[in-house]
């Protein structure tokens, strides 16, 4: 147990791209918790494309504030409890912070079990948040048939490369848009995807018709902008656009324009496109991952992470989740568990 | 019965708002029917928004062909029939187009059967296909809970004050937009209406605030444009807004830009935004016009028509529908039905 608590307060709210002074960080003393707290390790730190739009304004959730330690998801260990509902040994997952300790309400956090065989990060990733996101979106907004086409966009992202991987596991045609050749022959050769688009160098309206000659019938949208007005172009009557980020404007400063055609290719082509956040399924999480750890198991879901290490990285790592550098679930390595259950 | 078939022709494509100029008056003969064709008289002509969009190009069904016909929605009574399911008096509805007569197969007509009680011309608007558009928009897509606020624009058209009086009928509060204090003043003290908003004079955006205090949970969308992008700023998180018509530009010659914030406002606030066109529904319009008959018969639904009369008198009846100037259904009286059916 390290003596000091590394913390990453938000500087200044970004103006433009972000860059690594928009945080800066502080060493404080390790908190002790007081009567109903729980003293949490942070162990795996998510990186998202969300944590942009948190230090950007009011979103879905208030704005991380100038001067507060930045807001992340991340998996922990409970160090020390004066809560009757936690003991020390237990694995938490909540929003931490970007800091090695954090002083929580039970409220705060959830625990969870883990799953034999696999590693702790995948409850950051395929069996966490990303991964529910992907079972969520593409099943419950998308509906896809078997022999329906779906189109994935940051295909090889982290809610991407596992919202592909399910449509193919329910029998569809998969065509996935990422930004460099290395994933687009990871998604085809290493994912199972039918065929990849790289949106830095085809025609995207163009590959889009060559890779989906039936037309798409469910889009899987992570990234908004011109790739999603292309995707509403290739729609079939009837078909789904699963609104689950907006990753192309999060990191300009400017807002993202919206994609011609609303609502008149909406009206004309009935389709339907919805937004969501995977907290609003929380309640069947349980069967979301119950059916995520089968797909893994049985390698219908081969999981790619992208690990990023130690706490004092964590600025860069999101900078370069912004810029697509990932592969996969990208998350900040920041201590090996401890204890009897850490193996 | 007039001896000769008077038909509006579409001379060519309008590059701008619509003009008288842009149809063309023809008399042919009356045609007569081969064996499996029934002639029938058009009576009530239908004018509908939609119908800007049918010349403009390809939509969601083929473009009207310079040269031909205008298509136009119609209710008619069979003159004559070489078909086996067709009696002379029979009355049907259909694409009978903008003429006194048309020559038909028995697949594009469908016959209907009068209800007691009601004018004919309720068949082409609130139990004919505008009254459909509004039940199914509303109630399959909008899914209204009582005491949810309900927004409408085009409030005081065919499809929208129907729509607004289903919602209210359903327990909900019902604020409408509209283009007039004419009209606005119809809607709160004829239909029902909690509240009015004329767009072409107050702020659309604070008037929503002001008038939907709890925010908008469902937002039935005729016009497209600034005012639908002022209804997704008031939208309550899980809303779903009904994307039926975008009159605001179908007669301008441009396309209508999409409102900002697609699809960041649909991702924070879990948005549903559907389009959808009343014949996807053909299969439930029994169940509808049942429905819609009995709100009639109850007074839960007032009717509101906007009588043309003439067939020459279909194009400027057009324009002044794109502009607004029509309080309820707007369709064209062509002839009086004859025989013994016709009281």
């Amino acid at each position: 147990m390290v003596d000091d608590n590394r913390q990453w307060l938000l500087r200044r709210r970004p103006t433009g791209p972000l860059t690594e002074d928009v945080f800066e960080l502080r060493r404080t003393a390790v908190p002790v918790p007081s009567e109903g707290q729980v003293l949490v390790r942070t162990l795996c730190l998510s990186l998202d494309p969300a944590n942009r739009v948190w230090i950007m304004g009011p979103s879905y959730r208030p704005a991380v504030e100038v001067g507060a330690v930045m807001d992340g998801f991340a998996l922990g260990q409970v160090v020390r409890s004066e809560h009757p509902g936690f003991t020390a040994g237990d694995w938490v997952s909540g929003d931490l912070g970007w800091q090695d300790y954090r002083l929580a309400s039970g409220r705060a956090l959830r625990r969870f079990v883990r799953q034999p065989g696999v590693p702790l990060s995948y409850h950051l990733g395929v069996l966490g948040m990303t991964g529910l996101t992907a079972y969520f979106g593409l099943l419950d907004i998308g509906r896809p048939e078997p022999g329906q086409t779906v189109l994935v966009s940051g295909a090889a992202g982290a809610t991407g490369s596992v919202a592909g991987q399910i449509a193919k596991a329910r029998g569809c045609r998969v065509v996935g848009i990422a930004g460099s050749p290395t994933k687009c022959g990871l998604l085809v050769d290493g994912l199972g995807y039918d065929a990849a688009i790289n949106y830095r160098e085809d025609d995207v309206k163009a590959a889009i018709a060559r890779h989906c000659p039936d037309g798409v019938d469910v889009y899987f949208d992570n990234v908004g902008g011109s790739i999603l007005g292309a995707a509403l172009l290739s729609m079939n009557i009837g078909g789904r656009i699963i609104c689950c980020g907006a990753i192309s404007g999060y990191d300009s400063g400017e807002p993202l324009p919206s994609p011609p055609g609303i609502p008149s290719l909406l009206i004309g082509k009935r389709l339907e496109m919805k937004g969501f956040i995977v907290l609003d399924y929380a309640a069947r999480f349980g069967e979301g991952i119950a059916a995520l750890t089968g797909w893994v198991n049985d390698g219908s879901i081969v999981v790619r992470e992208d690990r990023v290490d130690g706490l004092e990285q964590a600025p860069q790592g999101l900078i370069g989740l912004l810029a697509g550098e990932n592969v996969g679930k990208r998350w900040v390595h920041i201590a090996e568990p401890e204890g009897p259950q850490a193996s």
